[in-house]
């Protein structure tokens, strides 16, 4: 099995470094913060954790944090003392994946994009959804390594490529999550029953992930953040911290994203009235309030 | 079979009406335009056709119409010999729909609210989805007769049930729409191929219906407007219409739909640029303009 190194070791990182113990493989953690996790080794600083690994995968909060952790003076690429392979699985900004990249090729490693969706439910089941940037040949070498922690492994295209389609996939998301709040918002103000709306609108051509998988309306499905207080699951805060990363992806290139801003500009108002931490799925009662 | 009388044979109804006669109903017609339609009665007033049938089939383009046709001097109830069963298919406000089944009530008749959803294609196949409002008798009543019509037929609750079913289907419809298109052209002009794109967000959270039957972007599905240079299918003039009709309806009970406002807004002005008669999908050509 292989020699991984693992950075980040939060409400994602760590379930995801667990399974590749799991799953066999030796592993070296590194994190700001202490690490409670058995099984493996826990490295100093990152150069030490560099110097024993031959893959690397990285699960940080933002750009400025991988930024840091592969080009900074302390970071991996600086004591690098051979060429690695890089599974860089933060949600970040496109341009921060594509110098990540550039910089990895001139060190002769191996890079991908590779972010998540699904949530830490799917982090911990290893049921995680993974969209790669990246050579074929990148691909290849870290599908199997990724297997570990997911169950679908998408190549979404070149370097940058995985950041592109998590950005326009969440971006998707948080427009539907708030139109099917909205539709069950305006149907029970008008006198239609919550359930027969879901019975219709999933066979209909509203039908989307947000209704049919993540319903917002309590009572609905069982196992949604509806039905536990809109604990999360998926916090508003980090659908914004998307939601920002696609406007400011369409800002960099001028796409028209009205919808996309919009929805940004409703889930910051959401954070700002206190929903920050709870589920993206909870601005079903904020909007009952506007 | 039944004796059915069926008023307006535009897009929607002339076909609906073929299917009825198909299933071996006695059918008459009236429209304003001349019928051309084999194997019905056609009735030179509304006077006439409601005279001799023990049903009645409506499929108008606003509630303005269906007023007249239902309550005016020269209307249906002015002049219905006896108590007859109504299914009124048009998408309309929820007030309009209402006050059609107090007044149909009032002369002891039987009433539903049954708009549907699935375009021409699916008129003319018999395979389009109804919501229905009305009792559970009116429900029993009519549905062996729209199965003729249909294929999904929903029973959406009591009087006004159906048409607040469609508005928040159709409302949730435009907002994913116009989300899957600022998806697909924010990736495109971020690098992502659209292919790629549409494979992964089929999988994962951001797949709703307007995505994987409709997809609004070129060389995806065959089958769609997006490879016929967005002929309709379904008009944007008519998505513009239901959104309206939504957002009268959210102002009626003051509940807040901002996203289906700015949909509104968003479709108001791809009407407005000449896209009015195009397939609602083509926004996304719009949207690459803006």
């Amino acid at each position: 099995m292989a020699k991984i190194g693992f950075i980040g070791l939060g409400h994602m990182g760590g379930p995801m470094a667990a399974n590749l113990v799991k799953a066999g493989h030796s592993v070296t953690v590194y994190d700001v913060t202490p690490v409670s996790l058995s099984g493996v080794k826990v490295a100093a600083s990152l150069a030490e954790l560099i110097k024993d690994v031959d893959y690397v995968v990285s699960m940080l909060p933002a750009g400025a944090h991988v930024r840091e952790v592969y080009l900074g003076d302390k970071g991996l690429l600086a004591h690098a003392p051979k060429a690695i392979t890089y599974m860089e699985c933060s949600t970040i900004d496109v341009q921060t994946a594509k110098d990540i990249h550039a910089a990895v090729a001139q060190k002769g490693g191996v890079c991908v994009d590779a972010p998540v969706s699904g949530g830490t439910a799917s982090a911990a089941a290893g049921t995680l959804t993974f969209m790669v940037g990246g050579s074929d040949e990148a691909f290849a070498t870290v599908k199997p390594i990724l297997e570990a922690m997911g169950k679908k492994i998408f190549h979404a295209g070149a370097a940058g490529c995985g950041q592109m389609a998590k950005i326009c996939n969440n971006m998707l998301l948080g427009i539907s999550m708030i139109g099917v709040c909205e539709a069950f918002n305006l149907g029970k103000a008008l006198g239609l029953e919550p359930q027969a709306f879901f019975d219709i609108c999933k066979e209909a051509s509203g039908q989307c992930w947000s209704l049919t998988q993540y319903c917002p309306a309590p009572g609905i499905l069982p196992h949604t953040p509806a039905n536990k207080n809109y604990e999360p699951g998926f916090m508003a805060k980090m659908m914004l911290k998307d939601l920002n990363l696609a406007e400011d992806a369409a800002e960099s290139v001028t796409a028209a994203t009205p919808l996309g801003d919009k929805a940004r500009d409703l889930y910051q108002a959401f954070c700002d009235a206190g929903g920050q931490d709870k589920d993206f799925s909870g601005i079903i009662e904020w909007l009952q309030r506007q």
